[in-house]
């Protein structure tokens, strides 16, 4: 199948809301609220046999109705109805997302709904995302079909990072969680009990999309083994793809499988699968969404090799800790390099890594440490902990410490623990396009996958 | 030794603080404007040789020249005066907080200073927490030596977790956080470098004091490995005790012997002891601050059968997978319960654990599912995620899940991740005395530590 089979999804030219309404709070509401926030330019009909008009817009009984062909049809009706509509609707339009539940995930009547589908998709050829989903969030076509209203949950701005989700509230929370880093995506799908579309479909075009540059995708199962292998292999060639594989354990197998109704399988199977594709592997939500703003603002490392810098010795040994437990490296100081620091740092401050600059911290210091140690050949990325208590510390830090970062094109990594004026700061690194991170197992999470990705380009050039 | 050897620490009725300065910003300053904002209400003594006076306070040549006995001098000198000054002091006070850094963590010429205090400590009786180290912070005595300024680090409420920290700015940072987080602390004292008062000593204090009702431990390295263990079971069998132990992997345990001049060990020798003396294990920052959380606001739970109720079926499944790694139970629901709530929940609701309440979510139906797990004997804890997608959540949920809470006497572990929404939910659930969590993985972690403290009970008695 080519990328073109998902232009229904991904760039469709109209869309027809299967199950539009005047009731305010009702799915189809909210999706036609959240379609006309995400400022979409193609044209939207209105289906519902219930009204002739809904404010001013006209309401059309069916998507026969229409008269023209329809891109997408967005399906927010009860399950029982959606097979019907769907048959009708075949050859009319290019694709569907069917938004509701009560499909396999809920019983035997349910898996006989999904099952209808399944049926029209193979007869009719019509290309369907879900039962159970949230669709699509799309900052480069300006489309969102997330039935979540936006004063609850915002919307991330334009980036770089796509996410493909088996679940839709794991991608809502995550775009929520991302909208308040500042972390931008390009494009977001959920597509819940996968009848047709899957995540190897996702990744076939997602791997050719410009305006992709890192992919994670989160699963409870995967449709075909053999072909996501092909798929995440051909799209981690040119761009790093990461993944978590949720259902790992008992308890989790068992919840997978009453959430979307798949079957989640021996995680040993997965992890091996990750390995041959070349993905990176995550281990859950915080180590989702690390990743998440580690690729959402850094490019992949050119290594392990993690230099720490600190002005609070218990963080720095903390940091080290969690380094070394996912596998990168903290080498320590070469002799010419530490000879060339104690030249230039108090005698009291530890010139080894991880380096201390103690309570007489200053910004210029923290240059210097991050100058002298990235400018050289023995490191590929820093986590800089920036604890607020020294009184040489100014508001000028952040933007210092993002220049330095910005000259040798290496990931610098912020781990910013503690409260209030912590918190306040993180604005400051965020405005220079460093990742923040609030403990030092969340900073080397994302160190992690950043060099996940390192590992991946050499291996493949 | 008895705890009463610690009351010049933890009860001081007289504090001088040699090295008070005229000048703003210095370590002797900040910590006696923390001495003065913490409430102390006993005397304190300003002593510096080249002062007459502080603003309107008599400042004092020496601490002999003070004329009368005081509990606790507190040291803010350069290294290279701290001996001597300490020699003529001998006597005079019960004992000292050395603040400063310059000893055994700063080379050679430190580590002579060092033994010169240990040799005053051993001959004269004189007894002294530090040096390298922060001091006290006290909500019981209201006193507090941290030399970080208020404006920056927010000082805790009071509470009944203590802390006992090797590394000052490990401490800094969880009272920092804690303040954020609205959870409060009894004692927290940080010791460094540790030439007389070590953690057993701490441990000891605190197992009699009837305002600790748990207690976490931060350690680079153990100083008297046999008494720690006496200690920490002693403590243990009265109260929760918990211990991270850092410097752990290769690259840890160098820095942490840069840091206070600690040879860290082998961690399975750590392991083993936590153990014998029932001290639960935490795993680093992120697992001693969710533990810090935990039973900030919770007591030891009676087991480890975890319900988790949720509202978004991919977070259940990530909060099991957690629950799972952190050896928690997750067991499914009886065939009653399950019966039973059927009865009352919409047919596509997932009635299993974890209990998916879906989109269709209400205030209501959360109490309902709580209140007939925990009603039971099923169940030792329950893990609540609530997303705040759902349009049938108020602002009521929060208040009903702490009443509700509150029937059964059984942790209940908020899991609240997501962006600004649920961020400023927080506070509600706060005011309900919930401990919050953003990611599946830090309330699985927190479930854990609790679990914890039940086996210990259970094998206790």
């Amino acid at each position: 199948m080519g990328n073109k089979n998902l232009d229904f999804l991904f760039r469709p030219a109209s869309i027809a809301v299967v199950g539009a309404s005047a009731v305010p709070g009702k799915i189809s509401s909210i999706i036609l609220e959240s379609l006309k926030n995400s400022g979409y330019g193609g044209k939207v009909f209105l289906v519902n046999p219930g009204y002739e008009s809904i404010g001013k817009e006209r309401c059309y009984p069916s998507i026969a109705s229409i008269g023209e062909e329809v891109d997408l049809a967005l399906y927010a009706i009860p399950a029982a109805g959606v097979a019907e509509s769907l048959r009708e609707a075949a050859g009319r339009v290019k694709g569907a997302v069917i938004i509701g539940g009560g499909f396999g995930e809920a019983g035997e009547q349910g898996r006989a709904f999904e099952k209808e589908i399944k049926d029209i998709v193979r007869k009719e050829g019509v290309r369907v995302v879900g039962p159970n989903c949230m669709g699509v969030y799309d900052t480069v076509s300006r489309l969102d079909t997330f039935f979540v209203p936006a004063e609850r949950v915002k919307r991330p701005s334009r980036g770089g990072l796509s996410i493909i989700s088996q679940s839709g509230s794991f991608a809502v929370t995550v775009m929520d969680e991302l909208a308040a880093e500042g972390i931008g995506v390009a494009r977001v799908v959920s597509y819940g009990n996968r009848v047709d579309v899957n995540e190897s479909d996702c990744l076939d075009f997602l791997a050719a999309d410009e305006h992709t540059k890192a992919v994670a995708v989160y699963m409870e199962s995967v449709d075909e083994g053999r072909r996501f292998v092909e798929s995440a292999s051909r799209c981690s060639a040119v761009k790093p793809v990461m993944a978590v594989k949720v259902g790992r354990h008992d308890a989790g197998v068992l919840a997978a499988r009453s959430h979307t109704g798949a079957i989640a399988g021996r995680y040993e199977i997965y992890r091996a699968a990750f390995r041959k594709a070349g993905v990176i592997e995550l281990e859950g939500y915080e180590d989702f969404m690390d990743a998440c703003k580690a690729y959402g603002t850094q490019e992949a490392s050119g290594g392990n090799r993690v230099m720490i810098i600190t002005d609070g010795g218990g963080m720095g040994v903390s940091i080290a800790d969690a380094c070394s437990k996912t596998g990168l490296e903290v080498p320590p100081l070469s002799a010419d390099l530490a000879d060339d620091l104690r030249s230039v740092f108090p005698p009291y401050f530890s010139v080894s890594n991880p380096m201390d600059l103690t309570g007489s911290a200053t910004d210029a210091l923290y240059a210097e440490a991050l100058e002298k140690t990235m400018g050289g050949e023995g490191y590929d990325m820093a986590i800089v902990a920036a604890l607020w208590g020294p009184p040489g510390l100014s508001d000028g830090l952040p933007a210092l410490i993002a220049e330095k970062a910005g000259l040798y094109g290496k990931p610098v990594i912020i781990c910013s623990p503690g409260g209030e004026f912590s918190r306040e700061k993180t604005r400051l690194f965020r405005a220079g396009n460093l990742p923040v991170f609030s403990t030092p197992e969340s900073a080397a999470r994302a160190a992690s996958a950043l060099a996940g990705g390192a590992k991946k380009v050499k291996a493949n050039g």
